[in-house]
């Protein structure tokens, strides 16, 4: 690409500027003055640089861009516009509801792989997706234009510490310095020496530039993928800039222009603009896809009866198992994989997988970009830890991500760690999650067949296991679909229905057999599927215990399985009476801190009687 | 402190070494070898550098020390003992249920500020009490035990960039970098010269010093507070440190020594040990207490009924209002004040407001922090970012700690920003916090009431609040107790209850009139407490509504309004229904999408009519 019209390419970003003002003066809302700053990158990016084919944006090589600065959607708009993607009339129906031209970008559009308008979750996405063209030797880049603003989350630190220690030279992150946050002057402001600083510390190589000079641009753009480390470009520019009565100014964060002041910016850029159609795009290199099929069937499992093994480690079990005839699978962890079991995996495919040190953020965020190149991605660690990544995990929601998780240590049945390591309010987050799975095995059998279900889903799921060793409930022919459960006691003149899973499953199993042996029989259910929930089944059992139910868990009272039970079965007439972790918990051993807390055997009988009285 | 006897030091740390290994192999599990290479930065830091009171750890002027890796919890416990707050052989009761000598340590004791136990946590917490030194004018020093492992979260990035930008020289941070993680070495191992060249380049001084040498460590220690950065000393150590069959050995992490290893390692380390007890420890300056009551009043509201008021702003209006007469209230946010309207506090108070930046989880360890010296923090930003700081929040629940958080922005009602902005799992998430208190306001005066409640009371609290403006509903002396409702619509024969919060309120109060007109009469319920639940104000409506309850709200269908209401009254024979937002949302204008999700004044209708049939 020796022959770029300079002149062609600074008309171009004007148009990319003109649409984006025009845009957001027709929706009313929406950051025109954050798109204005990056105008000039974007168009460099798009019509001087990267490879790829405009018409098929989900080409499997062609160069990845992912807008981490989401509020400047409509200037990503624009440039796909004017790539020749959809017709520019369109970029006026901006934020209307019957647009995919939304807010901020969302994999609706053919173009965007992952919901961004959450700041600096971008580069962790980009870091998987670096690592995928790697795995597939593909020789796509990756690039990543993140807002200054930004730079002050964490999770950008966790992804730059991981980029440079897996050498991720395909990787280019360009920070849009344009020195505005929304209420006040970002803390670093045009100090692009200090943000040069940070990123070096960090292992990456650096360049400083203008990022309103396209001939700077396109020369260190010119240079990516050179040495090991991944390029950072910081590209010193001015919010608002090219509209003089909005450049460098402050106040007009998130702020569309009137009528009369669009019109006035309009008549400054008009005369410069050129349409991006005329221009050439360089195209991706074709090479062959990777595979993205399941495998017809994964290999069998040989479990006996009563044999004592956590769900935790029958998750790493199920892990290795399945990957040794599923390609797609790719293991993350956190710095516990010999607690979570994940190590088997990556001890077998350590190509696939990918330990992400203690940054469960950037764990999570390098999943999904694992998951929008056809991967299915498990992420592990504590279920508590998870919690770290809720937002992460709430946009992979809005991604329609494919991304698998795994929780382990969930609960007071870890014992005497104590509390900052209990996963106590997993099931109410992961419920909460639009478009989510939520998985619960009690035994090796159970969540070995979730594990695969997992695989087989395509979406976002979560899988809850537990740090004792139980006993295996089932054959290992049995089946686990998603929402589905299993009626494990019931009799004629059952008076309770009893709803659990794991560690008290065990406990209301040996309730009722103790039940039984004083004359009063309980229908014990394992409700696996947490979300969604197996609802019929449960339904029909408690209408035959006169609608009494009883849920177990070991979780808060909130938003877990007991909530999840009352707000799908109250509607029916079904009095949910609920058992679970009420206090503040401490150390302790596992069997005492079940009794204390209320959910053993004896706290479940004890309920039950009160009920059936 | 010239004469510090550095034998006796030594001496010391060997004793410290001593318990930790005691108490863990007593406990059967925990984590000796990350005491043993922290031993002799602690015996330094606590007996031969520290002002403080060890008979009294709450005294207001005491250096303050947070163990962020709180897995090292038994080396703090027999600091504490050795320095004489307790008996040593108390230390055996480690992990105990009769023992506040928990896994990790918890403010159940009066030594441990915060639970600490989740890792990359306590830099936040440390950035809050060294601002709140500074706005006390006191001149105790914040220290911070960080492990390197830890240094991978982003949070610790976050906290570090704060620290520097105000200049924090009354904070120290100490990195224990002995190179081995949980399941493999650390990413950067014992490259001081990369954790040094990280935060020189977010703005600290540093030191690298040999974390077994006391005359290196004492002479670092003693240049603490000079210039205006704060101070990170990057201690070189080994893991199991002191112990021969121990150091720098992999995988000891987190395994007790059997009895026999234990007594091996006590034998090497018991000739040179000696009691802490004959060491003198520095006493703090004693200096004036702020102030940590609330004040009898808060100044009066002035709303006029009808009145068209955001509740985000009725919240930035009270936290002014408010702060006016209580100098507890200091204010936080995350580069949204101008949104969440809490820049009228920063504008008036700026010594009392902390602009945080993009850094949801350093906002609220920050706030943690200012909690724990007597301050009512207020930390604010769109309650999506809380999700940000969900683990942070978590372990604030379990700190028990007074922190009080605003969520702005929830629900489709904001319109065209689309999903990524949109605070939907808000609910759930603040719900399963431990101890949480949730507010949910739909007019100004019960927002403006509901702040002043927050303030009042000690604990962790989350106020809910809206985008659009809403007609002031109530008199301006109506009161909102925490754990109260209001019924604004009841009369005998209604039909249905029902429940709803926010933007809802008024689609309920719409629906209600509509209905009534049409000859159906339902009872409508302001359900502003959504955790505690007013249970026994909802059920006794739902009593006269044939147990028919239907609740609508601007969230996920998982773990808000409707599930507490189900989880809450299910059991008394109640059938809850459930308006909630159902699919991934889109942009488009509040009431379009109020309609599309179904949470409508016409939903409401079509359902009650449905219900009523």
């Amino acid at each position: 690409m020796n022959d770029i019209d300079i002149e062609n390419l600074k008309g171009i970003a004007n148009q990319l500027r003109i649409h984006s003002i025009t845009a957001t003066t027709a929706a009313g809302s929406g950051h025109p003055t954050s798109c204005l700053s990056a105008a000039d990158v974007v168009a460099a990016l798009f019509f001087g640089h990267m490879r790829f084919d405009p018409k098929d944006p989900h080409y499997h090589n062609n160069d990845r861009l992912i807008f981490s600065k989401g509020h400047a959607a409509p200037l990503l708009y624009a440039a796909w516009a004017e790539a020749g993607l959809f017709p520019v009339e369109d970029l006026l129906k901006l934020r209307q509801l019957g647009s995919d031209l939304e807010g901020h970008p969302t994999p609706r559009l053919s173009f965007a792989d992952v919901a961004t308008g959450s700041l600096g979750q971008g580069l962790s996405v980009g870091v998987g997706m670096a690592l995928a063209a790697r795995l597939d030797g593909l020789d796509y880049r990756t690039y990543v234009l993140m807002g200054d603003g930004e730079c002050a989350e964490g999770s950008v630190w966790e992804a730059a510490a991981l980029a440079s220690h897996y050498q991720l030279n395909n990787l280019i992150a360009v920070v849009d310095v344009n020195r505005l946050g929304q209420s006040e002057a970002t803390a670093l402001g045009h100090d692009l020496g200090a943000y040069q600083r940070r990123f070096e510390a960090f292992g990456w190589r650096t360049e400083e530039i203008d990022g309103h000079d396209l001939e700077e641009i396109l020369e260190v753009l010119a240079a990516v993928g050179l040495g090991k480390q991944p390029l950072v470009i910081l590209a010193k520019t001015l919010k608002g800039g090219g509209v003089s009565f909005l450049q460098d100014k402050e106040g007009w964060h998130g702020k569309p222009l009137s009528a009369e002041e669009a019109a006035k910016a309009v008549a400054e850029l008009q005369p410069s603009a050129k349409s991006g159609l005329a221009h050439p795009i360089e195209p991706p290199t074709r090479l062959p896809a990777p595979k993205t099929e399941a495998p017809a069937t994964y290999l069998p499992i040989a479990y006996n009866l009563g044999d004592l093994v956590a769900t935790r480690e029958a998750f790493g079990t199920a892990l290795l198992r399945i990957g040794q005839t599923d390609a797609r699978i790719v293991a993350l962890d956190a710095d516990t994989k010999n607690s979570t079991y994940s190590d088997k995996f990556f001890k077998r495919f350590s190509e696939r997988s990918t330990e992400c040190f203690i940054a469960e953020q950037n764990m999570v965020g390098v999943a999904t970009g694992f998951a929008t190149r056809g991967k299915v991605p498990f992420a592990s660690t504590f279920a508590c830890f998870l919690t770290r990544a809720f937002d992460q995990i709430r946009v992979a929601g809005i991604s329609t991500s494919n991304l698998k998780l795994a929780g382990s240590h969930v609960g007071v049945s870890i014992g005497e760690d104590g509390p900052s390591q209990m996963g106590l309010e997993d099931l109410a987050m992961m419920r909460a999650v639009i478009g989510s799975v939520v998985l619960y095995p009690s035994d090796a059998v159970s969540a070995e067949k979730l594990v695969e279900q997992m695989a087989l889903q395509k979406g976002l799921s979560y899988l809850r296991t537990s740090r004792p060793k139980t006993a295996v409930l089932y054959k290992n022919d049995e089946s686990f679909p998603i929402g589905g459960a299993k009626v494990l006691r019931q009799a004629a003149g059952d008076k309770v229905t009893i709803v659990a899973a794991g560690v008290t499953l065990y406990e209301a199993l040996k309730a009722a057999d103790a039940l039984k042996a004083a004359g009063l029989g309980v229908t014990v259910i394992d409700a696996y599927s947490i979300k969604p929930l197996a609802k019929e089944v449960i339904l029909a059992a408690a209408q035959k215990t006169n609608h009494l139910v009883l849920t177990v868990e070991d979780h808060y009272p909130e938003g877990g399985l007991g909530d999840a039970v009352a707000g799908e079965l109250s509607s029916e007439g079904v009095k949910v009476h609920k058992l679970a972790i009420r206090e503040l918990a401490r150390s302790g051993k596992p069997d005492e801190l079940l009794a204390r807390y209320g959910i053993d055997a004896q706290a479940i009988i004890a309920k039950v009687k009160t009920l059936a009285a």
